[in-house]
């Protein structure tokens, strides 16, 4: 598999690009896609794949989920975060992971949450999702043993503008262990995971 | 009654002061007087105390607290919080009002919170004390529905050195309605309670 | 009541939460809404109202103001900063709460100010709207005796560019006991203002 | 095992919480303790222990390794790195986990680095300690598929000064996968390596 | 006049200096000396005189004030900020310019302040010193048509700390045709006011 | 003369202002006026003047210009600068007195300032505007001796970009006596500039 | 040869300078030049040239590029970097000098990089292009003992927007001597690594 | 030749470096050095020499200045800036390059600058050491048309404190071509010019 940013390239090096991996028979994966590029790409590759609310766009043989390898749960507090979560479930699936959203989950509404623990219970990994100032993935790194990564994410106004205090927050968080990625990266979230599920098969010797 | 900081005040210029302050029979609270320069202080006025804790100096006619205008509730998520609060206790004092301390209550031990909620139903008004991420008045003004202060305490290192991480994650907050003061601002986070508790005796016409 | 930010959800979100909230008969209020996503929103809703200096979108049963819980007092320096103290309104009026506004008060034209003090009188909290260096608060601190809250608007060019100085003006205040919430959050502020009202409820056992 | 920061402690108030753990018979950690704390605290209790490179002081029953959980592999660039990464080194101790450092492979000098990459083979999780710009990390994260945790650490002056050139330099890494903790989080690098390798006993049902 | 800062150089350095101009029959200033480099520098020069407030040190033919030139009023709020205004008194003496000191009349005491707008009257040029949220000048300003210099002063705490927050309130500032030099930049204002004040004997043609 | 600034204000609001300043007789200078919003005003105040560099509308009886309180010379780097400097220049108009631009001296060039310093000899104030690395003003203040006021402007790119480095280049300026107000205030700067043309009015007694 | 840059000038300021340029058979670049503007010129000088990919337009009398000077090599990660090294390029070529291309060899993929080390032997000075963390310019100067100038670029979002952390990974490099040039800033890298080339003229005495 | 920074290495680290080096007959350069450092290491090292101004430590067979290189010049405004130069002037005599220094030439006084110019005509390379607003590199590239490398200096106080005012006027400098290093980084400096001066050495095929 090989992944792309789309945001600073041109519908021109994106389709190169594409012809070339298509060429090989490799599976790819274009993240940061707007909708007028989408549609641009989409007249030169019909058998690509546009998932709107991710941004990506997806070309190439299609994956079959390994259950084996067990499940990643993105966690987000509310739709705002919906975008940046989506881009992590097509990267996972892409990858034949399993990946299963719980949503609107909230710190301002800690009932919600308590009462949707055992969701937790067989995620091998837990991306969360949060703005604002981020405080969600320091309450579920004080519920849970698993790892935990915090994605920040850019909605917001006045400090919390662009995610800065959300990932600020992540980063200070007095959970110990909770890991942190960019803001909006839900790509890099996506990977992080892959790299701690794949991490059971590393031999000791 | 009179108070002053005295982080930038020479000894000289804080005995000038509470001369005055003492000769008007006004209660003084002078707040960041380091430990030597309370030696020094206390050997002038025989009658000032000292409260190594908050590092304040009291001097003055004692105060009869009014237990009929209520109680502030300081709420603090471990040792390393209690200096400031201890400063927004004595600053409360100093204007006769109750001030009751519930310490060690951090966001990752959800646990001991949510066990201790029934402390907070008799207080008019609640200051939390949070460095770090600074998550804990998030999650009790997601809680409660009296006023909450966040009071953004300067521990930690890294991305949360100097208290503006909390700071941030608290005007960043997602719950609604959740007002903060400056770093470390334990006496401004208690005059602030103070004018809340007094509002009530606002006439409406 | 429930309220929601509309800045980062489609026009499809937030009709989804709307018709939830109408067949719960709750009163709606969504904060953030652009005229254009207003006007679609207005198509399907037939009876929600659209309060456009504060971009804010209302639905569901009407309330009436509770006179008995006193006044609140919004004060704005000047034009730019109606925007954002008109949301702290109609957030307030959604709570049955009477809110009040004080308009073109500005620091650099202190006779103004100091020849309507009458009007701070009556008011149980004061919200006082500041961009650029965001004195207004500070000094209206000094003059009441009330709880002041500060909210910092996003008005103003280079170092007031988003309204950090005000902010930072705000929290690093001279006066005694000034709150202070994020930039614009008119939302914010009116809530904290509530919660302060509600206050004098709390029975002291 | 409880653990606890020193830094804004009092040698008193370490001391009544060692007492405690003491008597509960559990495996007390206490991260950042000067030297002076140190020889204040090891007279109270003979039986701790001070690891002076990582500033950390150990008490209670010694636990042993389990060999059977795998391999966290520690990197650093010199010898300036080297307490941030003795204090992950203690912290997986005390959890029964064997940490192995490699030292003195900096990216100004790739070749020791491509010489020694068998050390990672079979390591189930690396935690990479880098100052200055942080570009370790990154590096390490494009020759390796297991987790990558980067761990900035507060060496360098000018921009670097702080460590948060090293921190910024790891978030906006291109390397997909890079994790990061806070700067000099020794501990926190620790703990999430330790969930990580845990997490491989997550049951997928 | 020749002036020197002393913070970053040697006593040995100054005595080079100071015995330069000595010998040239040159007016000596040198700011930012310690006490310690004071004691040092005084025992080589009998004829110089340290200033402690104003940490200033002085050397060479005294002179006389021009009164014709006109005075500059210099306004601090409290005693945090007497150093810096100090300074500036210093420096605007060394170039025969009369200084006047107006104390103790900060923002959240308007009624001081009003009380004593008779003493700018006379003042070609207001230098206000300010630290915290830094709105003195800005009210200043509001008042008088003279030229306001606003000196920002580093004192204070969390987002006051180092002067930054008053800094950014005077370049903020919606009081029309405020100035601002540096943080605690007393000389700089003071040599900013001599400018104004030798301006009037500019030729027209 | 009244001024307002017009970019966050609606035509509606800024007509409103207007005909109170018509009906009054008073000039009015509104700043910051896009050419959009310049052509609406246009038609219903068919006197107005549009000054389209200084994007600043005028209304009102026209003022002489009053020569013997002197000029105010007003410096760029060149063209990127115009319109800060045009703003300035259109201020002090409104009030009577004469501007004069040098253009196009850059510090990259000293030959072409050093070869018009005549020009600054008849000024009584100069207003240096400059981008970038904002050394222009510090460079004229070291050969002149008349109050030089550093307006930083926005241009420019990367660590430049929205003027902040040129602002700061001329706060900490090696030059004494530079006076620095706002990014982008031309408004300011003239009016700084009148409030020292007139200080010479100031009665010493 | 006159370079401007054309971000912050309008079409009719352009051509009045290319006009000025033209007359005196002066060799002109265009920085900064949007499409739109690049059209309106094109058709008012026809002989000039609109280098697309490097928003560069030039006009003048061709150069003939000097090969014994050496050749410069411009490095680039991806193509995402592509516009500023095109804008270095032209900039060379407009002064007779040699510029190659290397693309594509980011250090999250080493080996290619370390494939073409040989690329790098015949270059008299190295401009290495890369936004994100910017590490790459450290891994080359790692590995080369030629000048290597930084040359952060503003791609990325979160922490790496705007170009801010890959210009700081450059300035706080392990990698000793490496050089920095502001972000995006392709023209600055294109003249120092001119200046570096022509060095080698100077006498040593 | 090998360098270390001594800043964050303890007496024992260093010496156990410098035992190698010598066993090597390797010349060891140790930077940032203080002086109760440095009389512990030449106990232990009698041969080794300390640069007390520049704060480095040197150990190992003597290097004869290489003429034929050519010669850096290595400039500052004032004593405040000797420090850094000096660590400038011992890197590149360690590696046998000719360094000399022009001393007080600062921009606030430019007609000693203008007097030496032709003190700049035989130097290869020129290093140009400015804290504050950091505007002398900029002047000086605008004047010869060797490389420049701006070297920012931690001197200062208010915006200019740590030296980033300084890095950021030069980063932004209108003057193109001009390099930048890191604050305070002599060593790097005196690499990237040992860089440049040997590139004329490269071959062009």
């Amino acid at each position: 598999m090989r992944r792309y940013g789309g945001e600073h390239k041109s519908c021109e090096q994106i389709i190169g690009i594409l012809r070339d991996l298509e060429a090989a028979s490799q599976v790819a994966l274009v993240t940061r896609v707007s909708k007028e590029k989408a549609e641009t790409l989409l007249r030169t590759f019909e058998k690509a794949e546009y998932h709107s609310q991710a941004s990506c766009l997806t070309l190439g043989p299609s994956l079959v989920v390994n259950e084996s390898l067990g499940k990643v749960l993105i966690v987000t507090a509310g739709t705002s975060d919906l975008n940046v979560a989506a881009e992590a479930v097509v990267s996972l699936n892409c990858h034949g992971v399993k990946a299963e959203m719980l949503m609107d989950v909230g710190v301002s509404g800690l009932q919600r949450l308590l009462g949707r623990l055992d969701k937790f219970k067989t995620a091998r990994t837990v991306i969360v999702c949060a703005g604002m100032e981020g405080a969600l993935p320091t309450i579920i790194a004080g519920l849970i043993p698993q790892p935990v990564i915090g994605l920040p994410v850019s909605v917001g106004y006045g400090v919390s503008m662009g995610g800065k205090a959300a990932l600020q927050g992540m980063l200070a968080s007095c959970a110990p262990g909770l890991l942190v990625v960019n803001i909006d990266n839900g790509y890099g979230a996506a990977m992080a995971a892959l790299r701690i599920i794949k991490s059971s098969l590393v031999s000791n010797t």
